[in-house]
């Protein structure tokens, strides 16, 4: 059975793992995002070292963003416009692919955490589902008609514009660019800023969830109607407050009003708005599937 | 040159043409829309005189929807829960395929005028864009990587949901699902419903184009956001007020305020939003390219 390497990189921390499945996850290694050389010199080395008692076929890598993930692009992956001191520009395949010789996948987190839910987690099957991520950002990827979703540059679903009733929530929303967008008002650092309270301290009864719920349910609804998914995956450290799910599938159904009418969303939203299936492991199992994939475009 | 067969269904009106392109457009016919059996035998009857002098290779059908357009499903080419009389649930592609026996294509109206623009219109040469339009509903559909948008069902991306400033515009919106959703807003009979004027008769400095521009571009901001497309058509006879696009444009400049960093976006707006290169033909050009695809996929 061959085996991977996957670069989980967020804006904090670098996630490099090394298997050729969930079941099959042989070393693992975290450290901090810091400048690129440093950071991919020891991801590298990791890789190297692994290497030695197996053979590594492909790596891949999920990123943060904004990334150049176009493979006919001259700066097929780089990261792009980033404030992170020193990633503006960066290559990060190139260092990657010189130094261990192997095909080297590249994509968005989110492309990369939806590629392996459609692998062995909760979009088996399936060919237009979207996920979601409600963490310090949000932001969306997903695959549409079995292909993962690119196009002019990739979606930045956190920053759709949603319908408030400002009377009931007067916050402005934390986004630099947008203010009151959906990541604007619902990530974490947007809840922390809007009650006073660290997302994953505010109680479940607290009023937070509701309104929480009801900016994602219009999202949601947004995504239905724009893109008619199969299934959408809610994945991100905000999701995961137990409460959250049930509230956004029953606002989900009372927004649509039965106009879209599948059973998918009318008898079984349960299974239609679902959580990771591969949980906290979406995001460095997304990096391996992505490797697995470049494997087969090289082949 | 291969000859085609195409049929643009409408709610009111279906437009049946043969030919292969727009510089060899042979005949055409334009009837209502009345019952099923009555619409199918008239442009059957149509594609059958015609085929006396020139072999039709394909039909292709662009259609008012909901629509199954799922080749898989056991209801591929129905209509399914329309209101109009006699068509919900009706067997559409069925009864022309037997009749004329040959290949059917059968997809969305926009979908259909997608594909058309694609081939021979605005979108040549791109993989990744949305043709919406404007008209007596709101409706989108384009091509993802190279394929016509499917999912669940189809798209139905007039219903998705936008701020709004209810101190500056107090309408409510006439979608019966939805109230003021994006369709509910902008489509010709909600013009027509908040300002008392048909569409086509609100002059050109009429305060309802300025709020019109605005629904539109944040519309096409979270179309952005959330497809990433190369390019957006705007059709529909709505859309055919010449201050529109440009008002639009600039609006859609101003929402995404600079986030979106990409030459298409920032310097290049006036093709990146466009009308349709096929003009009032897009529709039935689309229903011809459908019926070209078919051909290919039975090859």
């Amino acid at each position: 059975m061959a085996l991977y390497g996957g670069i989980e990189a967020g804006g904090t921390k670098i996630v490099c793992a090394v298997g050729s499945g969930p079941d099959d996850m042989r070393a693992e290694v975290r450290f901090p995002t810091t400048r690129p050389e440093d950071t991919l010199d020891k991801a590298i080395a990791f890789f190297q070292e692994q290497s030695r008692s197996a053979e590594i076929s492909a790596i891949g890598i999920a990123t943060f963003g904004p990334a150049d993930v176009n493979p006919s692009s001259p700066t097929f992956g780089f990261i792009t416009s980033t404030p992170k001191p020193g990633w503006a520009n960066a290559d990060f395949v190139g260092p990657v692919q010189q130094a261990l010789g192997v095909p080297v996948g590249f994509d968005t987190d989110v492309n990369g955490a939806a590629l392996g839910e459609y692998r062995w987690g909760a979009a088996q099957g399936l060919d237009t589902f979207l996920y979601l991520t409600i963490g310090t950002g949000v932001g969306g990827g997903g695959m549409l008609g079995g292909k993962l979703m690119h196009g002019l540059v990739h979606p930045e679903m956190g920053h759709m514009r949603l319908p408030r009733d400002r009377h009931r929530d007067s916050f402005a929303g934390i986004c630099p660019y947008h203010g009151d967008c959906l990541e604007g008002l619902t990530c974490g650092p947007a809840l922390q800023a809007h009650w006073g309270v660290a997302a994953e301290k505010l109680p479940p009864d607290h009023p937070a969830w509701e309104l929480e719920a009801d900016y994602l349910a219009l999202a949601l609804h947004n995504l239905v109607c724009i893109l008619s998914p199969q299934r959408i995956i809610l994945g991100g450290g905000v999701a995961q407050q137990p409460i959250l799910l049930p509230l956004v599938r029953q606002k989900l159904q009372t927004l649509l009003n039965g106009y879209v009418q599948h059973p998918a969303i009318i008898d079984d939203i349960d299974t239609y708005v679902v959580a990771p299936g591969l949980g906290n492991h979406a995001g460095v199992l997304g990096a391996i599937a992505l490797a697995e994939m470049a494997t087969r475009n090289t082949e």
